[in-house]
């Protein structure tokens, strides 16, 4: 079987340039896509998942993944964290909306608990441990948006309103939060 | 040119099925869809338009479309208003989140107001107009998002907190609301 060959062009009704195959006209139509992920709390601990698979691998991070077809985000949520770190979640509610445009990301975050005080490493995490907020390896955080649903759901759970939080100002998530370990909520 | 000829099959490295070229071996891996849109307010009347193209052609709907590579979501909502309405947005808040998952998608509906008094129908559009909450077309909204958002909004005007909606109960956008014009909220 010949190998996919793609080009760059703009198909006729449209206008903007897709990935059309050179073999078969083709057209991949690429969209934005949609993580949803969870700051997880048991026993006032914070659940966090150290990657076994690129990128990052052996950084730290919460249970997070791509949206799957026909999955609710929460849906989404709840199969990410069992799959990392067989975590059984109770959904609590929408965290945060971040946007990463860079790599056209766009990032649904939950405040979660724990259904039951079992978890373990699944397939893509190396390890998975219950952190206190002053013992998060904030030096070995995988993404930004982690450094920032950590520090959101510290908010909220210093009692900040219950809107979404977004993008801290001026950050779209190309780099980690420049002012030191913990880009906001103070504490630590 | 060969056309795409696509069976469903699972990659190696995968467990769910996916689109998978018999020419070429292209995998064309789908994730759910980002629709961007907005309740846009303009002294005290709601902005909408009529759709030109399906589905619902003829049904008046909100300025809203599929988030492109690159946007943030809120970019992509004020790109949205100027293709459909030729309307400058100021975006206020994120106001619902909403999951369709029958069709893949979910849909993030932002407040905005007119930075300017001017709107005209753009090519996707047959018209867009103002109305006052108690003229608008309930009978002929587009889609059952748009009956849910244009609540959730006047939820919002009559200061109910500012923490962003989700489904209706018991609802995933696969039917009008049941209930009669108005799904929430009340009023008319």
């Amino acid at each position: 079987m010949a190998e996919p060959s793609f080009s760059l062009r703009t198909p006729d009704d449209d206008d903007i340039p897709r990935r059309i195959c050179d073999r078969c006209g083709f057209v991949a139509y690429e969209n934005p896509k949609i993580v949803v992920g969870s700051v997880v709390r048991h026993e006032r601990r914070i659940l966090l998942c150290r990657r076994a698979i690129e990128p990052r691998r052996g950084f730290w991070t919460i249970p997070a993944g791509y949206l799957e077809l026909g999955e609710t985000p929460e849906e989404g949520a709840r199969r990410e964290a069992r799959e990392e770190a067989e975590a059984d979640l109770v959904i609590e509610r929408l965290l945060a909306v971040y946007a990463v445009p860079r790599i056209s990301q766009v990032q649904l975050i939950y405040r979660a608990t724990l259904g039951r005080p079992h978890f373990a490493a699944g397939p893509e995490s190396l390890d998975v441990k219950l952190f206190t907020r002053d013992k998060i390896p904030f030096d070995e955080i995988a993404f930004p948006s982690v450094h920032w649903a950590l520090a959101h759901d510290e908010a909220a759970a210093a009692g900040a309103p219950p809107v979404p939080f977004g993008n801290p100002a001026g950050q779209s998530g190309d780099v980690m939060p420049a002012q030191g370990r913990r880009p906001a909520g103070g504490g630590g």
